[in-house]
Formats: structure tokens, sequence, C-alpha cells
């Protein structure tokens, strides 16, 4: 780490290649002071970032490409939930001794041109420097004007939807030490590889009332929506939908937990009117993305999960917090 | 930190009042998944994004003031180098033990705010996270549509100019923990809060044919114009505009160590052809920031340093890398 060189040795090795630049929108990628951007007329951007630390937010041990996806897909779930497409991003990525090297850099590296191909979302520059492992991303994306799909525009009445199986990913983390069979795989893999929903996110614009990110938690973050929408939110418990692999390998009430509070998931919460329970379901046959109604919007200002009676069930687990 | 609310309490308490809505382009603020912010038409918009590590880009007991100070100005630096207008930031903050305090907080937060309020750069979005004390900063501005200043536009011939006065940052740093007397204070402080040049590069669009922020050393970052332009260039000896509180305190070489290697000026070096020589002392007269012609653009791919005969004079000291 002494050559003076290793920095842009680094750059040019792993990571010049993960600019596209056959992005139109990409008028300058690394290597100057800044890169340069454009934006199509009539869109609005939307911005996201969101650092990951090791021993914090992933451990020490994790494999370098699970590291790489997990990060970026976190910042690509904030673009989904405002039904943007994504633009551009960036990358600060801080090494310490054992991520310096090429045993770490390369499968990282190689998973991050993956996804920035996958998702059409060249990374435009970045800084690289030393100390306590963890990387921030900063990522942007596009919205027609007036168009994002935001957290305040839930109306009384709304049925509530989310996409996928809430409380996989949290069940795959609760026993990544003793992952065993094609369940617990199943669970792991949703943990560390989860799949941004923005082709589904850009089909809800105009559809959804609002949407948020299911990343900290799924009542943590319909709280969200309720809080700016001036709102409350019913969740029936038995809606829940809950995937084979966790229902195979927990007891329901554990599921229910794992479901209800917690994080990781990068589904979508959303909000719809009932006038649009035919154009969810057609998006649903085309998209093969799985969402389920699981309540509606109603007076009030909480979160409420109620039984099959309408009968509202106590519940004293939250979502994850940074703090 | 076990309280579940205390994230949102400290963006409450010290983060919401820095996102200034007055600003036509920021349509949306913090609280959503994304801020959205639109760009003027016939703008193009640069980025860039910068991490500073607590024991590794400023010392552990560095003053909260002086840590947002200099992270929001190495970023705005690279604004200023490409003669970009600040549009608009995001931070992701990583706070431990020491720092998730109101002590550490309250003027970090005041030291910001007056900042985004001096720059016009409201903060949109963030992320406040637990880990090892560090932040990044992404910043964002717009250039008129192919004008920005870049690194590879110096054309044979140019002159070499750099505004302020090199190495006193660095000299700064070095006397950190025995700055004593007025000379000692004021290297100190271009170290602690140096002066983002963005006045006076915005001044320099279709002036400059090519810019540079100087915060890794003179003969570094000169370097990157010479490699990016296919150029080389020539810094005369004699011509290093050194600060009166610079030759005060060390002796000659030392100060010349200082300007052609130290880092963390953040002033601008540029090239300009010597059609613009009028131009450009107007402009100094216009905007009282210093700026001093040091050398001209030549054939070949280095950067050299000349004495008043022309001579080489060998140098065997870079400036700052991260690895």
């Amino acid at each position: 780490m002494t050559d003076p060189r290793r920095e842009f040795a680094i750059i040019d090795q792993y990571f010049a290649g993960l600019i596209t630049t056959t992005s139109p929108e990409i008028r300058l990628g690394p290597g100057d002071d800044c890169g340069i951007f454009s934006v199509p007329t009539g869109a609005e951007v939307c911005i996201s970032t969101d650092t990951l630390t090791a021993g914090v937010h992933f451990p020490l041990d994790a494999a370098p490409a699970v590291v790489a996806h997990r990060a970026l897909v976190a910042n690509l779930s904030d673009l989904a939930a405002m039904g943007a497409c994504p633009l551009t991003c960036t990358l600060a990525l801080t090494l310490d001794a054992k991520s310096a090297t090429d045993s770490w850099l390369a499968p990282f590296a190689e998973r991050l041109r993956q996804l920035i191909a996958e998702y059409a979302i060249p990374l435009i520059g970045g800084n690289l420097s030393h100390g306590p492992l963890s990387l921030t991303f900063t990522v942007l994306g596009t919205v027609p004007e007036g168009r994002a799909l935001r957290r305040d525009g839930a109306q009384l009445g709304d049925d509530v939807y989310i996409t996928g199986y809430p409380g996989d990913a949290a069940a795959g983390l609760a026993q990544l030490q003793k992952a065993d069979g094609p369940q617990a795989q199943a669970l792991l893999n949703r943990y560390q590889y989860p799949t941004p929903r923005l082709a589904t996110a850009l089909a809800l614009r105009g559809i959804a009332s609002s949407a948020i990110d299911i990343s900290d938690g799924l009542l943590a973050d319909l709280g969200h929506i309720s809080e700016r929408s001036h709102v409350g939110i019913e969740i029936g418990l038995d809606r829940l939908p809950l995937s084979s692999a966790l229902t195979e390998s927990f007891a329901v009430a554990q599921c229910r937990e794992f479901a209800l509070a917690g994080g990781d998931d990068y589904e979508l919460g959303f909000t719809a009117s009932v006038a649009q329970r035919e154009a969810i379901s057609a998006l649903k046959r085309s998209t093969q993305v799985p969402i389920s109604r699981i309540g509606r919007v109603v007076d009030g200002g909480q979160v409420q999960v109620v039984d099959a009676s309408g009968r509202v069930v106590p519940v004293n687990y939250r979502g994850y917090t940074h703090f």
C-alpha cells in the first residue's frame, strides 16, 4: 500500500471498465474533478445515498460479491421506490488492508459490473481511500416531471400492497451461520442477493398513490407512508404472503415476526385506489413479480395489524433502526 | 444509542434545517426514499464524491466544525475545478459513540449550515449510520452544456496559473500540534478552513483551457492536466507564489516543498492561452482572489520545475496519494 501509484492502479484495473459510456446521458466519466451527465428534457432527478460499513451492516467476512450486491441494490431499491429509471451512480469506497487485495477486489468489481450492466446504471465517478472497509453509493434516476412515487400520496380507502415475500431476508440473515438445505439456501439467497423492483416500480407510475422500499421492516416502513400521508394503515395478519421457504423453516409466529419487522427485503410497499385493482392484476401477470394486497388505508395515524375478524393484534416489535 | 427513534431524532434536530427549499430546483427534500431536483434547460450536471475518515483524513480529535468544513469544501472545490455552479448535495454520515453526541453534532451541523447558505448548496438528502466516524459528501453542480472546465483542454503555448498560495495548508497541517503566533495561525487556518474558488471558477468559463483542483499537491495535480491533455508543463521555481505566513515560518527549500508537493490547498490550477492574459488580470482585480502565472504548457508529457535560467530543477517528492 506504499506504492504511490496504487490508488490509480486499483481504479484502472478494477473500476475503469464500470463506466459504460454507451449511455447518451454520460458526457464525461471518471478521471476529471467531476463526472458530467445530462438529464432528458421534462425529467426530474431522484437521488439517494447509503453507506454500508463492515461489521455493522454486513459481517466482516462477507463475500465481496455479496457486499457489492447488497450495497448497490440497497440504493437501486430507493430509486425503485420513487418509480425512477436508473441514470448513473458514484461509489466512494474505503478499503482496509484485507480488502485492498486482488482476492477481494476482483469478485467485488465483477459483481458490480454485472449489476451496472443489468440495471443500466453506469458508474460515473467515485473515490477510493484507505480506512475501515465501507461503501457509499450515491444513485441517480429520472422520472417524468411530477410523476415520482412519493410517500405522501396515500388516500383513505386505498389498498395496501407489497411485492415479494417479506421476512425472507431477515430469516436468511438469522440463519447465516447455519444455513443448511435448499430452503435455508433460498432464504439466505434473498438476504445476500436481493432484487430491486425497478421494472415493477416504473409500471406503477400513475397507478400507485404512494410507495416506499421495505428495507427497514414492513411495519416501520409503512409507518413512514402513514406519517407522511397523514393516514392510518391496517394490515391483515393472514394476508401476509409468506414464502414456502420461510414457513417450512420456522414456526408461524416467528415467520410473522420476520415478515412484519425483519429488514433487508428491498421489496416495495405501495398504496393504490380500489379502482386500480384490475391494473395491478394485469401488472402481476405481465411482470411475473409477486404482488399481494395486504391491507387498506384507514383513518388515524398508525399502522395496525388486524386478524381475520378485524380485531387489532398487538405487536411489540419494530423495524431496524440505525441507532 | 439503543433508543429506536434516535436516528430520526438526530436528523430532525441537527439536519432537517439544512435543506433550504427556497431553491427552485429542489422539488423534494429529505424524508422520502430519494430527494428530487430539476436541472435548468441547457445545463449539464457535474457530480463528485469524496469520503473523509477519522484518523486517516483528519485527526481523531479534530474540531467538528473543521471536519464539516474540510469535508464539504473538498467537494465544492471539485465543482469549482469544473466551473460548475453548486446545485445540491447529499451527506452520508457514519457516527461513532463520541460523535453521536450533542457536543459533536451541534458545532458540526452549525458549520454545515453556514457553508450550505454561503455556497447555496442545499442538502437534499443523506444517510445516517453507526460505525467508525466518516463522512461522504456527494455534490452536484450545473454548467451550460459543453462549457465545463476539463483537464484535457490544455494547449501547447498556454500559460499555467494557480489561485492562492500553495503550500500553506500543508505547512499548517505540519505544525498542527505546535501552532503558535499569528503566522502559524494563518497557515493552520488555511488547512482547517480552506476556501473553494467557486466564483473565480465560474468566471474562468470560456477563459481557461483546462482546470483542476490542487488538493493532492501542485505537481501531482498538474500532472493530471499534463496526462489528460497530452502535453508537458513547465513551472518556474521562482514564480511560485509563497505567502508571507509561509516564508516567515519556514526555510525557503521547505516552503518550496510544501508549495510543490503539499496537498489540501483546494486552490485551482488552470491553463489559458496567452491571448487571455488581459482577461485574467481583469478577473484578478474584480474578484480580489490572488491568481499567479507560474509556468507554461510545453511539448512532452511531464511536469518539470525550471529555474530562472530555464534549467530543469530535479524534485524528488510527490503529492499525496491515498494508497
